[in-house]
């Protein structure tokens, strides 16, 4: 299966979250085996996952911005850490975009972002992103008409333009060698319940939750239709946007893993030429002047 | 054996490393066979680990400051993605301190790594640090008289100048929090130059080495001076110095490990109390009463 071109959302498409199944799972069944082997598979591709940061660190060249969006308990965080986790923490700054600050919001909505791209040869993950800007804040309609009406003739208009806005901003740092993916994990309402339930059942998960993950349920419907609305009009080519089915969380692991690493693999990515003559320090720090000699290691 | 005791540096200690075991692996001997179970032990250590940094971010109250100190290819690098990979991305911040640019050098030597202090419940992990300041920059005798003389009659009294800045700034953070481990990873000079040659010997890793790599070693016991100045001066209760013998991967990483844990635990970590009422939870959304009730999951 070519993970990539599965769930892309390729650029214009109109994208209708209701006619994308939460509990696809592709070849593999819904059994204690095949979620084995998917997270055997797993396993394999945090190496490989791995080896590729390595050469992106080494090569000092390109960068990833990697974007994680979803509803609550859609699986943000295990990705984050059981996928993403294999890479060097070193080449990998992850940040999580809470609810703004008074400082972050009296400045223009993607300030906050642009801080935390990732420099040459490494990978940002934002845990939520710019992203809220069109979600959460359209959801509860948390822009003042005082703040759009000078602008614009209508709320709609103020929405497009942000939505423009990213795309130009996500297409601007594409340009300067950020590769830009972005992921959606598709949770069915059904499944969020459960494990809300999970983490209220067991009182040592009980810290995570608060009463308003209950209460942002009765705005499922405006939250799909935001998210509908974002994607569709923010998938680009140099941004692309996914939509990974994600009620099992080993296959939503298994896909983001399987994305990222046909991404980096399609770089052709290439460790930089070394700085020195590695002939010539083998021949002055270790006497070695032909291939077969043996090293010394009383020179220097 | 208790890790911590075995290898921190006593406040006030004065240190000679020339007297502390660079292939000292305890009560492991140097075989394939205790190398393994080191390997494993420190399998186990990393779930350890990823539990307690999950307390401590759940906890979100303390943070933790791990500053990597060594000589090159002594295994900086190794023990941040093996040992300190370990943990969840979300909640670690791992900052490589290079050539300072000219924007820091025009600033108090504090001032980039204060950007990086970890935040409430968070990791930050410096590998190298403020500690080049009184290392490298000591060794080549890099700040110039002009600098230094306005404020002091003799060049040895601005470095303990700056050695005594470097425990009030330390002891300044732990006072607010922050837990500060710091690590010398102690390699012998002819395990260096195995290092360097396996580097230079594999043509993947060629870029990963300099001609200064080698051509530093003649400063090798003026390294070694410098690190016995700055670590006498500035292990302290609250800032301790541990010198890790690293001659031999598998144990440094273990070590490394063993003492972070130890330390940890040591906190006596709680989760936070949950901000909301669990029983109200599962009445209101999920129908459960009484403790035996099944949860209902068509409420909401």
């Amino acid at each position: 299966m070519n993970w990539r071109k599965q769930f892309i959302v390729a650029p214009g498409a109109k994208v209708d979250l209701s006619n994308i199944l939460t509990d696809y799972t592709g070849a593999f069944d819904v059994t204690e085996k095949d979620a084995e082997k998917a997270k055997k598979q797993l396993k394999n591709n945090k190496k490989k996952l791995n080896e590729l940061q390595t050469q992106l660190y080494g090569e000092h060249k390109r960068s990833v911005l990697l974007i994680m969006q979803a509803m609550d308990a859609a699986g943000k965080d295990g990705t984050i850490s059981k996928v993403f986790g294999a890479m060097n923490p070193q080449g990998t700054h992850t940040v999580s975009f809470k609810k703004p600050t008074e400082r972050e919001l009296s400045h223009h909505f993607l300030w906050r972002v642009r801080q935390h791209e990732p420099s040459e040869g490494h990978v940002s993950i934002f845990n939520r992103s710019h992203y809220e800007d069109v979600l959460i804040v359209r959801v509860h309609d948390l822009v003042s008409e005082e703040k759009w009406r000078p602008h614009f003739d209508n709320i709609e208009d103020f929405w497009a333009a942000r939505m423009q806005e990213i795309r130009d901003y996500e297409q601007s740092i594409a340009r300067n060698g950020t590769q830009v993916l972005k992921f959606f994990l598709h949770v069915g309402k059904d499944e969020q319940l459960r494990r809300f339930w999970d983490r209220v059942a067991q009182p040592e998960k009980n810290w995570k939750i608060s009463n308003m993950d209950y209460s942002e349920r009765q705005y499922w419907e405006k939250y799909q239709a935001a998210y509908e609305a974002a994607i569709s009009a923010t998938s680009t080519e140099q941004a692309p946007w996914f939509i990974i089915p994600a009620d099992h969380k080993w296959f939503s692991r298994l896909a983001v893993s399987e994305i990222l690493i046909d991404h980096l693999e399609s770089l052709g990515m290439k460790y930089p030429e070394p700085e020195m003559d590695a002939d010539e320090i083998k021949k002055k720090y270790f006497g070695v002047n032909n291939p077969g000699d043996k090293p010394r290691f009383d020179l220097i």
